[in-house]
């Protein structure tokens, strides 16, 4: 039960596309991950996800349009909706979501992080 | 499918202790609440509940110590674990917990809000 402090744990690591777990409650996951590039299109069977910036920006790409995602906003995004995140710069991000979602959803290829960690 | 702008969102009320909901996934909610003054003494018997502050900071107060929470950190309070937040100056808080959580938990009193709403 100690508190966390985002920006200290965004200090802790710099890659890209692979999310940090930060906390645990109700069968959730909270994660940190920095974004930069594009991600690759997918989408979850069973599970929506929140998508909080920290700080920066991001495009959400969806299959018919496009939400721009700014600092101290955030996107829920429905189980089933195909989707792709892109960053041209870096930005940090905030993720809710079940505890054991897949990074890469339904598509495993060079982005998929099997086994994340705590940070 | 639309962002929330967290910002915005709390421009909109400014009354103390009365979460409004700003998101809904996986049976949880998003909440946004200000905290001014000291709340009251309560648990969850089922819900862990997870407090990250936007703005400002806040105690939180357990049976045996205190925890200060500041901008960007987050607490999660585990389920049946009494707590009781107090805020010198006005604090805003984004919560996340399952839908349906009572803020006052196993209390009902002044603080009780049971019908709370989407903003």
């Amino acid at each position: 039960m100690e508190k966390i402090n985002i920006t200290h744990k965004l200090s802790l690591f710099s890659d890209h596309w692979n999310p940090k777990i930060v906390g645990e409650l109700n069968g959730q996951h909270v994660k940190l991950v920095k974004f930069k590039g594009e991600f690759t299109w997918h989408s979850h069977e069973h599970e929506d996800e929140l998508f909080y910036v920290i700080d920066g920006k991001f495009k959400m790409e969806f299959r018919d349009r496009t939400v721009d995602v700014l600092t101290n906003e955030f996107l829920i995004v429905p189980r089933g909706v195909e989707h792709r995140p892109v960053a041209e710069h870096e930005v940090s991000v905030m993720l809710f979501e079940p505890a054991g979602t897949l990074n890469t959803g339904n598509v495993k290829n060079e982005f998929t992080k099997e086994n994340i960690k705590n940070i």
